[in-house]
Formats: C-alpha cells, structure tokens, sequence
C-alpha cells in the first residue's frame, strides 16, 4: 500500500453514509490527497450530490453497482446496517479491503462470520471522534486528527490487510490502538454508552419547575443526550451485554451514594467523591 | 440604598470566604466601584493578604471583631459554615444587611430561625455562576454576568432588605428570580446535585482496561466530578431529603432504561431516546 511521496496512496476510496463521520473522513481524505477519487455512497443521492458540490466528494452512488472500482471501502452507516453494507461492498471483488467507523465491533465481526468471499478482507475499527451533530454539513477535514482509533481485526483478517487499514487510519492524523472486539465494547459500555445513558436520564429529571436553574454544569452533563436517538439505540442494542453489566454498576454506585447519604455516613461518602475527582483528574493527564 | 451615579452604593462589604465565588464577587465590586472598601474575611490570613496584594480586596481581617464596619455582608463560606458566619456577622450591628452564596438554602434558613438581632437582616441568595476550580487565583470579575441569581429571602425578611439584596446581585451583571428555600432545593437537586453525583459515579466505571478510550464527551459528562469533594460533602448533606428524591427518581429512569434494554424493547428505549434528546434541545432555547 506504500505510494511514492506526492501520489495518493489510494486510486479510489468509497465512503458509504456520508454524515458527520463519513463527511469528515471524505474531506479529509481530499484534503491529505489520499485518493485519487473519493466516491460517496448512500440512499440518499440529492443529499450525496450537495456534498458533492460543497467539495466533499468527487463521485456519488446510490449503490455499490454503481461504483466501478475501489480499493478501499469505509462504512460509516449506524451499527445496525454495517454488517450488511459489508457484504454489498464485498461485491467489488477480491483485493477490496473494507474498514468501518461504528461504535460497537463484536456484532459486526460474529454477524460477518465466515460470509465474506476470499481475498475481501473486513477490518474494523472505532474512530474515537464525533459529536452531537450530525449531517455531512458539519463535517471537519480536522475531526480526527490526535484523536484515537480503536482497530478490532478479529482472527481471520491477514496482517498485511490490517496494517494497510491502520495506515490508512493513521494518514488521518489518528493515533491507533488494537484490541479484541469484546474488550471494545467492554470499555466503550463503561466510557461511552452508559455516560450517554446517564445522561438521558439525568435530562429527564428536568421539567418546569427547575429548568430555569439549568446551569452551564448541567448543560455539561447532558450535552451527548442531544445525540441522534435512532443511532444511540442501536449502538445500545449492538451492545447490550457489555451495557447492561456496565449499568448495573452504575445503578450500584448510585445506591451507594444514596445509602451512605441517607444513613449520614459522611466519611464514606466524602471518600467515594474523593476517589472521583482523583480518579477524574487522573484522566486529563 | 440608591446612590448617586459616580458614588459607590456601599461604604464597606465584607465577603466572607475568598476563595473563587467571594473572590469573584470582590473582584467584580471593585471593578464596577460598587463599594468604597472591599474587607475580606476569613482564617487564612496568609491566603486573604496575598489576595489583596493581588488586587482583590481592599482590606483583610480574621474576624469579624477586626471589621470596624460594614453595611453589606456576603458570606461565601462552605455552606455547613453559613448559618454560623451570619450569626457572627450580626455583631456588627443593625442595619447590618447580609446575604450569602450557599447552594442549599432551606437548611440556612432553618437554622437561623429566630437566632438574628433585631435590625440585622439575612436574605439568602444563590448566584449560579462557577466552575470545578478552587480558590482565588481564579476569581474573574465577569464570573456573574448576565447568569441567574436566585433570591431565597424567607418570610421573616422585611421587603427593603430584600429589594436592596437583589439590587446588589444585579449590579454584579446578574438577572434575579425570588423562590422559596424548599422550591430552590428541590430545583437545584434535580438540575446540580444529584448531576454531580451521577458524575463521580461514571467515573467509577473506569479502571485501566478502558481509560484509553475515554473520549472528549466522558470529559464534558464527568467534568464537574472534578469539584471539591468537601464542599459537595456539605451541599448533598444541606439538601439530604432534595437529593434522596431526585437520586431516586435518576436510579429509577436508570431502571427503565436497563429492563427496557434487556428485554429488546426497542421502539420504548426509541421513545426514551428521543425525549430525552428533544428536553436536552429545549434547555438550550
């Protein structure tokens, strides 16, 4: 996959789901000329061709009959569909390696197990990047730069397929980090998925009568609850043993806050807050 | 209390606790000449001289016994020390008006009750400005404008002292709202205590097996976690009844959406979702 410095690595890629994520890596894949055609693949030609003609494409396609050829393929449709989008892409023949930017990876690999044909290679991987926002519109050729992307290859994808994927990633400015896709979704349950479910949650408590003492703290908090409903329940979903354990120990900590309040047991509660701003600090560093 | 425009509205206020609230609020009478001596008081007499040094007060003193006068008193100690600050604060003799900036107010109010000289008037105030930083070096003199103070006065407080209290916050750039002390704190357990809580218990949910990918939206839920964990030991114990409520309301919502989850329910988790994110919008407007 090594190209002569001044000669995109890529002939062409096809981004499939063009929204915040798939946007941005379009763009930054033009901006970094890496490719030398970016293709956009999705349902929706007229929003396709807008992207097209604010300078995020070079070519759109409602499917993957319309693509002639692609050497590398990123699917960034919710979780719920990249299983399958997979498969269409495999369409593109042998040698096409296939990368994705969903937030859950275990479902992905077991749903694909054993269903690609040989030489189409599928290796996943979690771009820790993104926003509240969606649309192509708010797309940054700059979201992914320093950020860290998660790449869950699974057994069956060679090294040389893997490397060619973390190259790719990395020529995004990204720093990369294996793991298997258990240990994903475990610490994206904890770090990410359950946070947003607090956060919901935390919004709910809010109605008439206090929503004038919202502060900025709040506003904080919660900001993720204003994330795109149908993406986060199939991420929750995609996820569901991993959340469901993670939430359970939430609820548990949440207990133990309300008993040692209740029953005025000061010293362990300021223990626990001491232990979460140590712990929270810890984490900035 | 109305002063010609040029002169100061106050000869002296003393602010009780300088750390980041009374700092700023020093700051900000300072910048604005709102008073013609700013005192600061408090036990660390190293602390409270290098503030002034710094620029942020005018005087310094231990105890109220080395105020000479002060016709404006604003107490911004930890708020399980404000009843007694304000009981000292009343030797300074009628016509003392003072008001505090404690993030519970019904427990204030209580102890209180019945405890203050004749002239001597306390109207409880919480100014909802702030951040997870102590201390104050970093006090910002702009810390108020254009936020909420919410004004608690209670029945015993005669409507002069009232009006000249709101006056005072509203010349540091504050809007005001009056509420009643159990209103306030079932408010702000919903949109601040039970938040904070939920924050240090996320926290919790991370060890070394998922720290590296925390993302920026962890950051943002968890910030406040940060915050000092004495002072939110006495805010959650000030409001014990208030956040019992709302944690249980929080663990309940938690609940719903864990069974709602685990039972693959998903246009119920959709609609969760989705109020969630429509509530979240709607505290932006």
């Amino acid at each position: 996959m090594s190209a002569p410095p001044g000669h995109p690595r890529f002939d062409a890629i096809a981004v499939v789901g063009v929204g915040l994520i798939g946007g941005s890596i379009a763009a930054a894949v033009r901006q970094r000329g890496l490719a030398r055609r970016v293709i956009g693949v999705g349902r929706n030609l007229q929003r396709l061709e807008a992207a097209r003609q604010a300078g995020i494409l070079d070519e759109v396609a409602g499917d993957f009959g319309q693509v002639q050829s692609a050497d590398l393929v990123v699917v960034c449709t919710p979780v719920d569909r990249i299983a399958e989008v997979v498969r269409e892409a495999a369409q593109l023949g042998p040698q096409t390696l296939i990368t994705d930017a969903g937030s859950v990876k275990a479902c992905i690999i077991d749903a694909l197990a054993g269903t690609l044909p040989a030489g189409v290679n599928f290796v996943g991987a979690h771009p820790m990047a993104g926003s509240e926002k969606t649309g192509w519109e708010h797309a940054r050729a700059d979201l992914f730069v320093r950020r860290l992307c998660v790449l869950t290859p699974g057994e069956a994808a060679p090294e040389d397929a893997v490397a060619a994927t973390e190259q790719f990633w990395q020529s995004l400015g990204m720093r990369t980090q294996r793991m298997s896709p258990a240990d994903h979704d475990r610490a994206v349950a904890a770090s990410s998925h359950v946070p947003h479910v607090a956060a919901a949650a935390l919004v709910s408590l809010i109605d008439e009568s206090n929503a004038a003492l919202v502060s900025t703290g709040f506003g904080d908090v919660t900001r993720i609850a204003a994330g795109d409903p149908g993406l986060w329940l199939a991420i929750l979903q995609g996820n569901r043993a991993a959340v469901l354990a993670e939430l359970d120990r939430l609820i548990d900590q949440l207990t133990a806050y309300r008993q040692a309040l209740e029953a005025d047991e000061a010293q362990t509660l300021l223990q626990m807050l001491e232990a979460a701003r140590e712990r929270r600090i810890g984490l900035e560093r």
